[in-house]
């Protein structure tokens, strides 16, 4: 078995540093309540080497620390923790294999992006946020179990379909997002979950206004290109 | 009367240990938002001796220590403690003759779990975390009044019919959970009013999508099995 | 002007501890999300006096200390106290002066409820736990316009007809509870918020089974003279 | 380029503590539910200078500090700071040339409030909350996309149209309200969302009656002057 010991200096401080990044990502999926108890996981790839950082499976956010955080390749064997990776762990790395400037993947059961995947709908494109973050519907992905990369192949296929949007809801399932880094991917998760609360609320009130695809566009390239610090 | 002083050291012993931890889990209940004011409770069961420790009638949360826990024979009578315990204790009495497996239960009146007990509708399997968690729908139990042991009869008979299920939700009242240990129930009381509360939501906005019986079986094998760290 | 300094030891004595009592029960209300921003006020009526304790008009929660607590008569005149006292006051000493058996009132805009309120609907009776709490609906009052004692005549005139209920939902307003302290009238607040919740979402998913008026008195009956800590 | 060396020592000290406060404002934003990850700001502007304080683009709020403040010109133009301000600073800007009382600026994209604008629905007044902060219904203004001073414009011209009114929900995008300072504003976003979210709610059980334009003329006549610490 591969072990960190068989990498560089360089790799080890990297996985280090990802570790503790990835650990503390954890408490912002609780701080806008994406997750309930275990139920949501974040991954950050290495830049460094083809190495993945991920949440231990079924461990209570409050014990994560930098050391439970596992260490895998990106077939999903692991490297170096002494804990089992996520059971997501082999979709996480089927997303990382395929999706070359993805190194951030989370996956959650948020409460109203759920409810989007159990009727098997996306998130209509009614809001300036979401042509923002997602530049068009969020859309929904196949069901597939658990436990294999068959979520992982899911979220690939559903994302090449749509370009630039970091998040699918995977039928009866939930929201996958994916970033440049775990942080991107993790700010996409909160994104899916309130622009879902928000759709969902509209349409108990109302008819929810379609944005014109060129205003959607127009939404997308600035923020993709303006917003934030350059 | 029964005392504390009548049991070995091991019993003592555990008595503390329990104690503490029951007491720490009600902080779960509140930081999942299952519980308003003083609607809910814990216990666990002892391995060394046929007793059990649970929360004081109406304290309010801030307000419990490890001290202010009761401990129960399993008729429910109090060995020790200088509080009533929790009106239920009959009921979690009840539950640990009848379920010799359950070593934790949980009760509470979460919103949208209590909401499907209002109208008297089981939640039905259409998400993989049902899959994972109950094996199937979160059954409703019938209705009885508090006080006795007849709303632990009601989980009893409900759950048997639903083996592998930890929890049921009693008619115009909210669900109880079990476990193989209190926090085993507080997780599936957290779970319960999640998948209630993503359920409730889809229903909003379209039809929810039953997942096959193969698809549950398949989440629940592996979920029960393979799931967390072993 | 009348001035605590008229009023004995034992009367400014219990003014100091109902001042930090009223003050830290503040917090629950943002606790238990029953208010925004300054939109809702406790108070506390003495025991040694005919005076009562309430929050100052217009000061955030966080600003609050038992100092700026402001003590007024039963007709809500200011007898001490540096700010000027919520605008509610003249409803909170009405109440005081005629239901003698209540010592605290409490005032939210708690959204569940005042949605029943918005209506013009009472809470219907389909929860154990407002058996227990309630003893039946939690009942509409009328509309009134706030400053003077308007309000307080409805709650009063309202809950004459409802024996036992602490709280009545002000049309167009929101909910006003009573107790024989403030801390149980916190707790009526929180319980109002929390069922007018958990009705409101059992309508939206079918039709919730009312409690029978037998099953209802006995809830209650336990409730009021078994439940908590005697 | 100006800086805030061409200022006199006064404009300093007003900056100094407009920045801080502008900075604790946000945590306001965050303790009332009405953002997600950086999807809202708060700014102010000066009363020593035609200036104003507004939060970075794209900063968490957890990272921002007095001193991450941008500080601007009524252009949107940057006086002082090292990062680049709120992409809405062009609006804000606006709204403060057009709007001489207003001092306080803050958008958000609060749930409910989002939700009646992707409707393209006004909040009706039914509300004695919404008497006393809106005066009337909280209006729906034009779509306008982002990035320029065109949604500055639509603020101001609805606002025009509703005299006292600090609110105003811009189609598919969100609340912006206005106040003599930050802190009014802030509030005023509170109020926004809780009404939206009230009515929402009460919209789903019945028909909420709307208040009479006498008492709503009543409500906001006494809230405006009589409320509050004078």
């Amino acid at each position: 078995m591969t072990s960190l010991a068989d990498f560089s200096d360089e790799v080890r401080v990297e996985v280090g540093l990802v570790r503790e990044h990835v650990a503390a990502l954890h408490e912002q999926l609780i701080k806008w309540g994406l997750v309930v108890w275990t139920a949501g996981n974040v991954s950050q790839r290495l830049h460094s080497a083809d190495l993945l950082v991920i949440k231990p499976s079924g461990v209570r956010y409050e014990q994560l620390t930098p050391e439970s955080m596992v260490v895998t390749d990106l077939e999903g064997h692991v490297v170096d923790g002494s804990a089992a990776p996520s059971s997501d762990v082999f979709s996480h790395a089927y997303i990382y294999r395929h999706m070359p400037e993805v190194f951030g993947v989370v996956h959650t059961h948020s409460t109203f992006a759920t409810a989007f995947a159990a009727v098997g709908r996306s998130i209509p494109c009614v809001l300036t946020m979401m042509g923002d973050e997602f530049g068009g519907p969020v859309p929904v992905g196949p069901f597939a179990l658990i436990g294999s990369d068959q979520i992982g192949r899911g979220v690939v296929e559903t994302l090449a379909e749509h370009p630039g949007c970091p998040a699918v809801l995977m039928r009866n399932h939930g929201p996958f997002t994916v970033g440049a880094d775990a942080e991107a991917a993790v700010k996409a998760a909160a994104m899916t979950e309130e622009v879902a609360r928000t759709v969902w609320a509209a349409e108990q009130i109302g008819t929810p206004v379609p944005l014109s695809d060129e205003d959607v566009a127009s939404l997308n390239d600035r923020y993709q290109h303006v917003y934030g610090q350059h």
